[in-house]
């Protein structure tokens, strides 16, 4: 097990004999992401350890949200983070789903913010058909991970056993291939 | 906004002065809990801030799973929680997908443990066509919370719009509405 | 002391049965601060546990930076959070000096981020002689707290002791008047 | 002292690129301990970050303990960690002392639970004469660190003074080298 | 179960409309303590939240040993906090067992100082037998409590039954009475 | 980026198979420090990794604080820790401002302790004009930083600019050279 040993999920800080200003700054977010090459018409870039070595320990990540006309960000939810979003460009429907299923949805236009508490199944839909639409979020972990809900469920390597999401949700093997085969597409 | 002031979801530590042994003990996970009353044939009890007022505070939830043949804990995630948990009877296959969509998934007999990573979306089939299978499990958080995703995605109140959930998981209308129906009736 | 007893500073989650969705909402950084009552020419907007109940433990703050052409933000410290900043509109230079008094500075345009490492002090200057700037901000506190260092050190009530501020400038008593009522007036 | 520089003791994430389902699963509970060897008749089997690589993180250990009939877990404390244990079998009193010096005890029998909080000194005994007991409990850490009072008080290497062990228990040389001898024997 | 919950074992933050710069000062630590009421010869004064309100939530709790000639502080250990202890007068032998039964002692003379790790057991006693010693430590909570072994053992109320004692100590039950008789009387 | 993987601000556990117990005893404490190269008359000592290599991962550092008569600790925080300060011999004034602007300040004799809360900006003076003074401090953090307000705002490397500072205090070009070359000198 001794490479384990040096592989570090959440980094250390930076060391600052080698630190520079360009470790804490980065354009990653400058430009609008490629909401075409999504099935569901979204893209989101995130700050990282990578493109922003300074946020190291500092238990944010910053996130630009594009998304398409009518595109989706399909529910999801963060494993390690809570996330407060503002919406800069367009219409959004957002929402979350509590753990008593409970669902806390709002219209966000420009300048409108939204929360998602951590670890919850949240979406936000451009309501728009014709305009794209921006947002900014923090999310509170530099290494906040993400879980697409159909994605992670319906086309994971290896795939979760037909079985299990034919009785998850209670439809059969043909549903679940067609599910799959459409978002695996 | 006053009445929020006094709400505890993590509430605080048993006053000294009125805390008595039984307040640390608790006979809830003593009994097989119902499985036939759920249409995926598994029932979790779990320790709580009510049932053992001494686990306030502690960072731990004992859980007791029962499953029955062929049941399943459909693909959930603990917002707040990791997770190990303990085969005490039967043959059960259980997985988790991470952020990068793997699954990881192996079988457990009475005995074997399974860890289940913070916030990750997991699941616990029963094998066997004819026994019930049972468990235990740990959680990290007195507070843990517990999505079951066909549930809180098909069955929020009030429900996530049909458009959200059609673009998410590629299917029509029609589809939404029966499963919607399937997991609610 | 039991008033005390009730005072939070770090307010507990919102009671579920009273939440609804707008307590997860806000569009209190919809419009631009008024940076014309600042001596310094900014205005900062953030989010709070009132304008968006929603945040209460979530560990995160969003914040609205407005600086006037020429404007500053001038050398401050959040002593419970960490920041990043996404310029959205104009020039900024911006920087932090570390616990070594190394300065890290960046000259910011629209769309870069730069981070503020936890508790350190920290500014931003609109470079731009004619044209404001804005920047959208993320701290990993709902309640970080700012000490602005010129404020904070010479016009505190009560005033820290002259004797105090001559030994720590090495300035005589006329200068540390001078700072303080240009400061006040 | 660079070689200290690699060790840890909460040791980092497994790498995902590493990662394999079997590095989630153990089956270091599924046999009974030897009670035998221990001369207060029982055993405790740990989950580790070496049997069960990937808890590495995740805040939580799983316990097996086998108590012989008549066998007792001494007095002790967990360093790190609190415990929720569910006996699943058997007839156990156990206790702790908080505090303030006073003793939670209670019996436990098949099913029922009982907290042990953070740090204090507790034991488990079990009370029947001719039937061993076992019980799973949870622990609040990955590492939590055990450390058995009368062991770790009379035959620690080196050993605590005999002038300390005789003022503390109020006891004189010859029964602290009693005590010692028996318990080290 | 109501009362309970405004019971606060870690305080909130003092209210800033009610805080008045005595409450962030004490004279708590300025007198010896009386080590001749102590059987063991020691004294230990802390800053509390009462006596010293501003360190609420602050994680430090200063505290007074005074300990007099061949008096001891007997092995005991803190639950929720780590200590440094600086030594400022006298000759003390200080010591700490890990979790490996190992002991980490050492002499200690006027400003010299020694770590005890986190929830270990250790001790403090003072070799000289003409003068007192006295030392300040720092512990890394505002509530660490305290565990002295002996005592919490062989007095808590009600009393840890004698058969486990017996079977914990390896004594018979005359010799369990005496040394409770001894550490009560 | 790869040397930066080994770099540790926090650095890990003392490898147990290499510890020994001169890990955690120091004498770095025990001499006065020299408070006579100081432009401001202190000297602060602290236990760090170091010189104490056992308190790593303790949250807790000591510092031995010598002023000289009239001497300052200037107004300074420390981004990762709260203190308590307890004054030992003199006659300290001391005060910390909040984040509302307001000071909190007193006169501390020996004996008496004072609480700076986490990352505001606070200061130590010595009002005796013929008498040295001493505190010891306890700091909530293994690696607790600091940032002296004055020396980090006008004598960093690279210098903040001019213009930043001009507008920050309100005072021109040439003040902001005499302060910096008095700080610098």
């Amino acid at each position: 097990m001794s490479p384990h040993y040096l592989f570090m999920n959440g980094q250390p800080c930076l060391d600052p004999e080698l630190a520079s200003p360009n470790h804490f700054a980065t354009s990653a977010l400058s430009s609008p992401g490629n909401t075409s090459t999504s099935k569901f018409g979204f893209s989101v870039i995130l700050t990282t350890n990578q493109n922003l070595p300074g946020h190291r320990t500092q238990g944010l990540t910053m996130a630009r949200v594009d998304i398409a006309p009518d595109g989706l960000v399909p529910p999801h939810a963060h494993p390690r983070a809570s996330e407060v979003t503002t919406c800069l460009k367009g219409d959004l429907l957002v929402g979350f789903v509590d753990t008593s299923k409970t669902l806390y949805t709002q219209r966000l236009r420009s300048g409108e913010s939204f929360v998602f508490p951590k670890g919850l199944i949240h979406f936000l839909y451009n309501v728009d058909q014709r305009s794209p639409a921006m947002a900014i979020s923090a999310l509170s972990s530099e290494n906040p991970g993400t879980q697409v809900v159909p994605v992670a469920t319906f086309t994971s390597k290896p795939p979760i056993p037909d079985r299990v999401l034919e009785k998850a949700f209670l439809i059969d093997g043909q549903q679940v291939a067609r599910i799959r085969n459409h978002l695996q597409g």
